[in-house]
């Protein structure tokens, strides 16, 4: 409960009055924009890089962020693409929307100092500007160094790690000795998932892309055995159910596509489906991508197959960033975090790199301002 | 609670003695068998038909029943079909499976009299024997005739109904106000679950196929629209939009398909899908169907896609059984039952007008001896 009651003090210290800068110093802010909907995968050919002055506005309390790291998600993808979902896409033009953390170098907020470091929506560019409105509605937070490091706080307790804990607990309801199946094994939420899963004594098993990847995460993340999805189809399916010869009770999957078809025709009574992505579909032209084929497994096995979005649970994020904080400092949990150090124009690429599958762990750019 | 009450005479009345009739008359008994596995749409050349003598057997109490009505299912479908599912598939040269009602006419049961009419796994023939210890095992039970008729027992108090309630009250658990779909409309299940959603207070819309069946379901069970589905898709789509400007938040699916997929594009935050069945695909050579390509709105939506098979609640079917029939009794509900009269031949005929949605409600065939 220490780390718990250090959270509360943090949401606290929102409340008190801090030492304000009235700095009227301009920053020179280069941002990464969207010039265009991508078709099939981004390029940098979708983005435009544009400049231009941002210093404290006078009026409403507010401050300036300068850009630490920016996550790079693969919920982007789906910001980019025009349409009804659970959140307005970028418009075109717009800066690209990017969650990350940063340090506050101006300040005539009655919340944050300069000095602070916060985390939430700075967006792709190297500084932000957060009225106190604006950064109590956009979720914004001052970061506990005493509970987490800086890339704690951006993966285990950040979003992948809370979409791991709250899609997990919340629709998959962990059962001691049954199976769980994680795709994205090695990415940013697969690694937490598996390791809550562990914690709550299941038996859990990856799929991830390459053998090299599936040994780092039983080596690394004490997975008990990892699927690699790089081999023909038909080798896949045999491999699985070697894998999984009491089939399957919870599935998290991050991919969609051929492997939630072949999930799907391994699955237990009353098993749970979370649907936190669908990685390999998210790129495919023209809306072309195909359903799960094999869906009617779901009446077969009185299965269920429900979607998830963190924010619905963001009330609850500090009990999870608490339990996870504890979990980390007790070595029964760990992050891998692949961070690519550059400029901010280095981010159409870095994106590139989630689409590829090249990182290894939660994905991150660390800004390093152009000299 | 009076017929609660009444319905647990019933199942006490299966521990007392009754008079037992120990006749060794002999019943020539006709058949239908599953003589091969259909690809496509079932004919009548996947079926035999056979002959047999039975009678009580010496031993064990048993009865013979004479079958009065036979249930056609859309799940008989999936029984004739090899392979895992929640129920193991008929056999080559089995009686083919298959609910219904018929009537003691020989007994040595201490559980079943002569001329007790009795609802149960009948399958697909004129007479069937029960030993004490099958009937219990079948889920075999005698008619209360005080609380309904026996074309009542076939269908709202019979599995379309238990289909119908439990599906959507444990799955799709309404909200008084809010959206309720059904497709299949006028099927067994379908007028049913529309009937319970207006009893909950919901906004319900059918899908069915032609106009004449849209303005029937809206007359004669009270469903607030319904639209037809025999109609180009893109129309479809844009009537559908029509009938449900609130969005949708409980779909009760028994067709998938391209159905499916238009109601995924509208459901409402936190909808519930019962995946009761699948109609259009079930047909499908060579298992080429397509899954929902919209599933993702799963995940934009928070929503919940759960199997359905009804067996799964028996244990609470007294308490379904007992609030219908007052239902019922009250004129708050109603059953259509669409009544094929001839002898047993008339199966595999009788079947495929399920198929190709020729019946309006529930479908059923009264069994007449050949002369």
């Amino acid at each position: 409960m220490m780390h718990l009651s250090a959270f509360r003090q943090t949401i606290r210290a929102f409340g008190s009055g801090s030492k304000k800068s009235l700095s009227s110093q301009v920053f020179r802010n280069r941002q990464i924009r969207l010039a265009s909907r991508p078709v099939g995968l981004p390029t940098a050919a979708n983005f435009s890089i544009t400049e231009e002055d941002v210093s404290l506005p006078r009026g409403e309390p507010s401050m300036v962020v300068k850009t630490t790291y920016l996550s790079l998600d693969p919920a982007m993808r789906g910001w980019m693409r025009e349409g009804r979902s659970y959140i307005a896409p970028v418009g075109i033009n717009e800066v690209m929307r990017a969650t990350g953390t940063g340090e506050v170098v101006a300040s005539s907020s009655s919340v944050f100092k300069v000095g602070d470091i916060i985390s939430g929506m700075v967006n792709a560019q190297e500084y932000s500007v957060f009225s106190d409105t604006k950064s109590r509605n956009t979720g914004l937070w001052k970061i506990n160094t005493d509970i987490g490091t800086e890339l704690q706080w951006l993966s285990a307790m950040g979003m992948p790690g809370m979409t791991a804990y709250f899609g997990l607990m919340e629709i998959g309801k962990p059962v001691r000795g049954q199976t769980l199946v994680v795709s994205s094994a090695a990415g940013a939420v697969g690694q937490i998932v598996g390791q809550l899963g562990k914690i709550k004594g299941m038996k859990v098993v990856g799929i991830a892309g390459g053998a090299e990847k599936c040994a780092f995460v039983c080596k690394e993340f004490g997975f008990d055995s990892c699927i690699d999805y790089k081999q023909p189809l038909k080798s896949f399916y045999s491999d699985f159910k070697k894998h999984c010869p009491k089939g399957v009770d919870i599935y998290f999957d991050n991919v969609g596509g051929e492997i939630l078809d072949c999930v799907l025709t391994r699955l237990n009574y009353q098993a749970r489906i979370i649907i936190c992505g669908a990685i390999s579909q998210y790129n495919a032209e023209g809306g072309n991508t195909p359903g799960p084929k094999n869906y009617l497994s779901l009446l077969v096995n009185r299965a269920r197959m429900e979607g998830l979005v963190v924010f619905d649970y963001s009330k609850q994020y500090p009990v999870a960033i608490a339990e996870i904080s504890q979990w980390l400092a007790a070595g029964k949990m760990k992050v891998l975090t692949d961070v690519v150090t550059g400029p901010i124009d280095k981010f159409p690429d870095t994106l590139n790199m989630l689409f590829s599958g090249q990182n290894n762990g939660k994905l991150l750019l660390k800004i390093e301002s152009k000299k």
